[in-house]
């Protein structure tokens, strides 16, 4: 996504009721954040943040938080969030990296990496959200049962990650390279950019592992 | 492979001792067939059998069956071993579809599958060795912990394997696109066409995977 600066970003989401602010003791403390013991599904890059207000939309007897790197980015989700008021998404402005200082072990029943940034250059494949390195981060984090679910268009991240998941010794429960016309497009939530992208015909590859 | 008929070829391996006959009630009786209790290993597809003769010769605490369809390939791999006489190996003639016949649940150690035929088109998928209907055969004759190890060097019967996979609920325990060039090289032996075609700088894919 090109990145643009949105003026008093910072200042927008530093007192929004629904964002929850980078300093706030929050591991292990989301259910009170919440107010409630539901499940807690993550989003880590959630952009501008249909999916994840799609999803919550969707289950409200779920939780989701979406995590952006960018403040001029999550401003724009939460844009959508303030006409919507839905009671059970967050946001976070956070370096993925930083996830373990967030959540507790268990604390994260599922997470979804949508279209993630693909780092193509070989010295950025740690920061890729599906290398070993972020794998065993979340590893700290879920809950049992709990997974990953990926989707991208970049075929060569998504090998990437086929071989990652392998050697990290995580387990495989679906995969295509053709999500739309699989057994698994029903019910999938389309983001943004997969619905602009797969309309001109390319292929969306997903995946669902856990440890 | 390039098939051709070899004159002789049926009457050849009907009558040699290091071939087990098609007929012959080996079902659970191959410790006898061997005359020890030794791990058995498989190669679906042994082709000229250089690689079964390989593994066998580096492995002498193992044993190693070769199973081929055309018995005018098989026959090319026997000629080899009638001057070795290895004593931990056998080849047999079969279609991969009746492995359950001749083998008992736990009787394979691990299954070997090196540049398997592709069968390209969608409507020949079920036929693919590493189809899930395969998966299902190998799971009635895996030992516990035994898997599949598959080479190929065809991407898009590789990209299939690995959604079979998934679909069968197995699980990855080693995946590479560049087999040569990853932490997996050591100690791997090569096939006649694997040696062929990587010289030409081609990359093999394998993956290592189990029920």
């Amino acid at each position: 996504m090109r990145l643009r600066n949105v003026k008093g970003s910072r200042e927008m989401i530093a007192v929004n009721e629904f964002v929850v602010p980078e300093d706030a003791d929050v591991k292990g403390q989301w259910k009170s954040v919440f107010q409630n013991d539901h499940k807690i599904y993550v989003e880590i890059g959630m952009g501008k943040g249909r999916f994840i207000m799609d999803m919550a939309r969707l289950h409200p007897e779920n939780n989701y938080i979406g995590i952006e790197k960018y403040s001029s980015v999550l401003v724009r989700g939460l844009e959508k969030q303030q006409e919507e008021q839905l009671p059970n998404v967050r946001f976070m402005r956070m370096d993925a990296e930083q996830l373990c200082d967030y959540f507790a072990p268990g604390e994260i029943a599922d997470i979804y990496l949508n279209f993630s940034d693909p780092w193509p250059k070989d010295r950025h494949a740690k920061r890729r959200l599906t290398s070993v390195q972020f794998l065993r981060r979340y590893e700290q984090v879920l809950a049992e049962g709990g997974g990953i679910t990926f989707k991208t268009d970049n075929r060569p991240l998504f090998d990437f990650s086929v071989e990652q998941i392998a050697e990290a010794g995580w387990k495989t429960e679906a995969l295509t390279y053709d999500l739309h016309h699989s057994e698994y497009a029903e019910g999938n939530v389309m983001t943004e950019y997969e619905e602009r992208f797969s309309s001109q015909g390319n292929l969306i590859n997903m995946f669902r592992a856990k440890p």
